[in-house]
């Protein structure tokens, strides 16, 4: 059986081949009796023997001569493999958003004929660069240079917590570098709110970083003057955030603001590489439990790195926590996506 | 006991300090039978009130005017809090190369009247970021914006292996995208040399990679041709990859190629963030041991951000391998630096 390219690139088979390949093993898009075949599902048949020739030509040589079809190949044929029925997405074949989607995949055991979809995977190249407005929702699988595919799910997670504490207000804090210190704050502070890090065990003193005085500043627990005994407030801490981190420093303070309203309590994730590791949930600091999100902060506008991206992904995977973006426009609350990445086995 | 500033910040402390800070604890530096202190030295005397007053300021005050000393102290602390004598590093004070260390460490029980250095610390803010050639064999004590501290210890590594195998040459490939398939090459390439992947486990062909494909080329292994089948060879492949990457390829390829003539297989390193993940000895693929460092190529004059050094180390550790850097300075294999970076618990 052989099929012929159209100006489009669809591949035509004649005669019986929807009976053959639609209704049984799920490819193409019905035209009576024949059968529509996009690039990918025709390279999969020469692949497979299922069709001899595509314009005259074998499995290799179509490979060859359709642009960029070598890395949808390799995640349709995996996809396959793994005991998927999948869709190409073209104009006019699916009925579905214009989200950039590659592949429609349907659930195991189901197909195009049937009304529900499992994901929708992006292929792309490890050298690419995705929008991060490009990936709530999908799967984006991940061709490597060797051709391994990494399957990450992203999602629109619920980040929310149940933490209260009631802390008393005028606390003396001093602006001391690129840090705070609270000299006699009450114990509340750290050991129930879990604000800071106390300088030593037998110390009263605690040390605050920038965005957790800028916050506790905003909510009139801290009273922070510089080391001249100026009463700078959060206006000061946010000058001196701004001149060690930059714009950053406005979308991390927006970032930790939001994560501390919602109930849910942020500590630097540097050990991490990241921005937060949080705690939903806190009641004293002794009783501590794991912290389940790790939170890199970025501009609404950035790009993904798919190598950047897969390094975040697996070390929050490595140490049990979920990865989340939070993608900050403007610096306020408001204007805050988060975005979870995890890997995902089809 | 008091001390007094000279216009250096060296505090001078007289009467018999020598004997009470110097012979017994370590601190300073002998002036007769007074003594002379870092100002970090002094902060750490004031905390623990063995010292009054500096300028008639005590610790807060004093912390607070001494620009920059809150970080120093914080990892001053530390290391006495663990146990470890250490000297401030100041010109004339300790005869020691110029490599911007802060402090010198002794090994535990000894102290500055020995002759033997533990560990040359370098302290740095989180936000800070740090040219490589700064880093060989120094430790680095970071200090992030809650005031935790990370040491990472660093070193030039031995990279060498033991992989050999004998390939034929002229073996048929195709260049396809950003990619090269052999479609019938003999089976010693990726069983034994454990280069590329099989496009299938019934399948002959074995896709490469275009670092993989570039170093096979050059070695007179593969005969790589384009789809329209030019004899492209190595410099088809090599401007496909600059295509991709731009000079990142050539200095990836330096990089390769230094590593598998040391002996040493380097396959991606995608899925940890990586450029290769390394094996020392290959027999064959069969009987792959667990692969040894994750090396990352940069460029020789790059400066390592400390929160995506802690990243690297961090993922490394977590999956049991050494974090190596390649820093290439002109894509010639003969210009990398190797840099070694890992968690260090003093």
């Amino acid at each position: 059986m052989e099929g012929q390219s159209r100006s489009d690139g669809v591949v035509r088979v004649p005669a019986n081949a929807r009976e053959r390949f639609y209704d049984s093993r799920g490819y193409g898009r019905p035209a009576g009796d024949a059968l529509d075949l996009a690039p990918v599902e025709a390279a999969h048949l020469l692949y497979r023997d299922d069709l001899e020739a595509v314009d005259g030509r074998g499995f290799r040589d179509y490979l060859s001569v359709v642009d960029g079809l070598a890395v949808r190949f390799l995640v349709y044929k995996d996809l396959r493999d793994r005991g998927f029925y999948c869709s190409p997405v073209r104009e006019g074949w699916t009925d579905s958003p214009d989200d950039g989607a590659d592949f429609l995949v349907y659930p195991r055991g189901k197909g195009p004929w049937d009304d529900v979809i499992e994901h929708r995977v992006h292929v792309v190249g490890e050298r690419a660069t995705v929008p991060a407005a490009r990936l709530a929702g999908g799967v984006l699988a991940v061709v490597d240079e060797e051709s391994e595919i990494t399957y990450l799910d992203t999602a629109r997670p619920t980040v929310d917590g149940a933490t209260e504490a009631d802390l008393p207000g005028g606390v003396d804090a001093t602006l001391l570098g690129d840090r705070v210190v609270a000299w006699d704050p009450p114990a509340a502070l750290y050991e129930r709110a879990f604000y800071g890090q106390p300088l030593d065990r037998d110390d009263d003193a605690v040390q605050l970083s920038l965005v957790e005085a800028a916050y506790l500043a905003g909510a009139g627990v801290l009273d922070v003057r510089t080391p001249d005994g100026d009463r700078g407030g959060r206006e000061a801490v946010v000058v001196r955030g701004r001149e060690a981190e930059g714009d950053r420093f406005d979308r991390r303070l927006a970032v930790y603001t939001s994560l501390r309203d919602r109930g849910v309590v942020p500590k630097t994730g540097f050990k991490f590489g990241a921005d937060f590791r949080t705690y939903a949930e806190v009641d004293s600091v002794e009783e501590l439990g794991h912290s389940e999100l790790l939170v890199r902060v970025l501009p609404a506008g950035h790009r993904f790195a798919m190598r950047d991206l897969a390094l975040d992904v697996r070390l929050a995977h490595g140490v049990r926590k979920r990865m989340v973006f939070a993608l900050a426009d403007d610096g306020t609350e408001s204007g805050i996506d988060w975005l979870a990445v995890e890997r995902l086995t089809p």
